[in-house]
């Protein structure tokens, strides 16, 4: 990386988005390198973060659409991060948008990068997920396992990943792909995805409300919070080119955990009184999505690259304590 | 299968196409169905085999173009063979050809059966490659080996066989995608490709002339005949729906080989006169990129759904003298 950078964040006005970005323009800087401009592209304009010690544009716009990807990249972002996306759930209830989203925008981004002039090869910090994944899955996944991705969502997520790397070996591109573990906690309200449990069972009761539980205590998953995302795409960003090499698709380190572990760090954190506000309604429909799911990962890559996540569910429920409860750290 | 079957070939005046239709016209059926119409499509118009026991239509058309997929699948084929797609080689040395025809073209087909009216489910067989493995390999490949092609082909053809899983997973179409071993022994004329000669110091001798070996003689790689493919095709076309489940993709068997059994093959064919035409001219480049190809494949899943290949390389020679030497069987 060279002494200033240019970063375009897509997707930036998601939860993550929005996280990494305020943290960039708080800090002023990338893997020690000053970062000079920093464009927010989202479908709908993303805030500026309240604090921000270089300029931040905030612009509007749709990566599948012609012409977008390359208005995008005009300006030549040193690093790019697209978090664009649609989610799971959306993209296997509309065929057309998820493959226009989740496929056809990364295409687009990745042709116009192509497309632009010589010598511009930024890097593009790329958010895949473990739905690459899917059954049979051995107990604890490693990085050689093979994608048969059980969804639509993990499809186009497998897809971007061999296109990624396609185009870095080309040397279009220095692209790295991170798989997110499933983020935790998640911030605002409770929602209706089958994996809102795990965060909803944390968070309602750190805030005094009810939460559902729909599957039993042993069900186990494999976690990272949002500050560890974040960590993530920024270690991504700044990463060493010749250390990545191929493959260019590194599953991200976690926390494998129960939801039994959940529930004794929520009483740790906050004592009987949260954890009686977790209601068991045993959902059999949302137990068999969730038997599909990974359960834990020996991420040993990313490690060995320095990617760092969470080592107990304290530390996750002590991460949203501090960056969601806190008044001062919410712009 | 039903009583009665009407067939699609894409790609049909290609080598294996052109053999496939060949083969099915003269038979007049596929897996005990009677074949009621064969339409063979491709850039130029296929010919039309000379023995048919149906009727065959041929028709010129680009897959990649709008609106040429939809009237392919028009006349609703009860079985789509999709052949069509540029070689390695090509799809290396142009980017854009390679994406436009092996991904776009596989999508165009995809989106035209999946627009078609409900109850349209055609059995649909891919022509993928092992291309899609890529370094570092094990010395025997599994069913389980993770896709890393190491080639734009490659990517584009694991690309086609995650969406060809989706799209069978949605049910929208009865989707097998079937991963070719190298074809040898190739007819025709000696061509430049990396992997021509393990063809040419076959074919070349058995017509009296002269073949380059490039490599040395304890090379390995993966073999099956041009009526081994047409086998696979045939059988894939025919399997029952039930029996494939997912994974749709399967690694088809074939023989692993060096280059010094296919020479005592030869030998024991056509004698030490046929031998003494391969000029040994080691080349350095062409060794270094069959050093990455694959060696062995334990096709495992393909053997129980009941794909046969050849057991030795005298088997292969002697196809290639039965089915291009004999003057009865060309049309």
């Amino acid at each position: 990386m060279g002494e200033t950078v240019r970063i375009l964040i897509i997707g930036a006005a998601g939860m993550i988005g929005r996280k990494l970005a305020e943290r960039l323009a708080r800090e002023g800087s990338l893997g020690g390198a000053e970062i000079t401009s920093m464009v927010l592209a989202d479908l709908s304009p993303p805030p500026i973060p309240p604090v921000a010690r270089c300029g931040i544009q905030s612009t509007q716009g749709d990566l599948a659409e012609p012409g977008a990807a390359a208005d995008l990249v005009q300006g030549r972002p040193d690093v790019i991060v697209d978090l664009a996306a649609v989610v799971s759930g959306e993209a296997e209830r509309d065929f057309e948008k998820g493959y226009r989203v989740n496929l056809d925008g990364t295409r687009e981004l990745l042709e116009a990068v192509r497309l632009m002039s010589r010598g511009y090869r930024p890097r593009l910090v790329f958010s895949s997920s473990v739905a690459v994944f899917g059954p049979p899955l051995p107990d604890v996944i490693g990085d050689d396992q093979a994608t048969t991705p059980a969804t639509s969502y993990g499809t186009q997520k497998a897809i971007a990943e061999l296109l990624l790397a396609d185009y870095a070996r080309r040397g279009i591109v220095d692209a790295v792909g991170i798989r997110l573990p499933t983020i935790c906690v998640r911030p605002g309200t409770a929602n209706l995805a089958a994996s809102g449990f795990f965060s909803n069972i944390i968070r309602e009761p750190l805030n005094g409300r009810e939460a559902v539980l729909p599957v039993g205590e042993d069900v186990r998953h494999w976690f990272a919070s949002p500050r560890a995302a974040v960590e993530f795409l920024i270690h991504a960003a700044a990463l060493d080119s010749e250390a990545i090499g191929p493959p260019r698709a590194l599953t991200m380190p976690g926390l494998s955990a129960t939801v039994g572990m959940e529930i004794d760090a929520l009483r740790r954190a906050a004592g009987d009184t949260a954890v009686s506000l977790i209601r068991r309604e045993p959902d059999e429909a949302i137990a068999r999505i969730v038997n599909g799911w990974p359960r834990a990962f020996d991420a040993r890559r990313a490690l060995e690259l320095g990617f760092r996540a969470e080592r107990d569910f304290d530390e996750i429920v002590q991460v949203y304590i501090d960056d969601e409860l806190s008044a001062t750290t919410q712009g």
